[in-house]
């Protein structure tokens, strides 16, 4: 059964200064719980329905604690507007500082992400496209925040994060002679421009773009040109899109 | 000032039954608002502070009513969390058949997407890519949806939209040599694959993709590869991601 204080405990993981303090998030929902038991993070407590239980004997060895508890229990413990049969209550990986091949790999950096929506699609995309590690800027939103966690669908527990200062990270890179790629309206055609194998690609802000320190740090602007043909015409794209299409043309190639 | 059934009309707008009986939609915030001044949509109600109607003088000519509002009855109207300083009332353009070029144009065919956010990202990535019409299955979410509208960030003004019997629509289109394109698992790679300029790129629903019957229309199936070499990778794509891949491909050659 779930306690009033486990219920509590859950629906304080949505705020970023209880997650810090305890070093847990929440991952919700029947396939996100499935992600979480086929990764290696440690789960702390796993709820879920007795079918849930029986169809993944695997909770026994991989949750510190099991609950069963009925759907409609779940309903009230969970941040989700429709919540299904299983959460869990996992550990944030201890962060090391992350090994880059900063000469030989692809990164993506992010500079000032607010929306949790497209952090989580960010991740997605970039589990898609092989990219194993996303450097945050500090004022990207918390990547355990349970709405990325969510939008992840799964990337989350396949994907190296890491918050760093930004631009002490780029300029130590681009001393290094990495290439350190962005999008401006003024960069030059990504269809056309030549793309290293690696280096590090910065999305910025989704009202403001890249922020103007960082600018100064990228080596090789580029831009995903328009086709419309429409006098007035979009001024941009979503960020996780403008993520989709460089990821996709860096490595097509 | 607005009146209380001013109010109750605006909020009436979230709901489908509701602005289909009326023909009318919302348009929200300052930027969506300046979007339907700038297009040629007729504006039923524009709702703004003092402040915003003097920096917009077209109001005067465009809008068949005006009312100005302080921020704080704004806030009570909208739907919202954080609304600025206007709001519109937009007539629904009457729908004639699309005079489609279904053997120059390329065109977006949307197969049962649920998810508002997702069709106005879409929207917004036709606008981008140049493809002026994206013809929806009759259960894809309304278009004029409040969360489409502030999703497409303005495209919802550029793009022409259409719902209709997706079957009968691409039978016929393949019957006349139409290329019909759309993502599958097992599809030939995009990257590879020789694409043509013109035809139908079909994308589906976001939890089981093109539906049987619509799947057995596409005549060219296709598949955007994953680059993970994760044992336990991503099962696909969000659909707006997607998307944005194909269009990309299609425009970039």
């Amino acid at each position: 059964m779930l306690s009033k204080n486990k219920i509590k405990l859950i629906q304080s993981l949505n705020r970023k200064k209880e997650r810090d303090e305890s070093g847990l998030f929440l991952a919700e929902g029947n396939k996100m719980v499935e992600e979480a038991l086929r990764s290696d993070y440690k789960i702390e407590t796993l709820v879920s329905t007795t079918l849930f239980a029986a169809q993944h004997p695997e909770i026994q060895t991989k949750a510190n604690e099991f609950i069963e508890a009925d759907r409609e229990s779940i309903q009230k413990a969970s941040l989700l507007q429709n919540p299904q049969e299983a959460l869990a209550i996992v550990w944030q990986p201890i962060l090391t500082k992350p090994e880059l091949n900063l000469s030989t790999e692809l990164y993506l950096a992010l500079d000032f992400i607010q929306d949790p929506g497209n952090l989580g699609t960010i991740l997605r995309i970039a589990d898609w496209f092989g990219i194993n590690t996303v450097i945050c800027s500090e004022n990207t939103v918390d990547v355990y925040n349970p709405k990325v966690v969510q939008a992840s669908m799964g990337a989350i527990f396949r994907i190296k994060t890491g918050y760093t200062d930004l631009e002490s990270f780029l300029s130590e890179a681009s001393n290094s002679q990495v290439p350190v790629y962005g999008t401006f309206m003024d960069g030059s055609n990504i269809y056309k421009e030549e793309l290293t194998r690696n280096g590090i690609i910065v999305l910025g802000n989704e009202g403001n773009g890249i922020s103007d320190s960082v600018s100064q740090l990228v080596t090789k602007k580029i831009t995903i040109p328009t086709f419309s043909i429409n006098t007035n015409k979009s001024e941009s794209l979503n960020v996780a899109i403008a993520a989709s299409i460089c990821c996709s043309e860096f490595r097509r190639r």
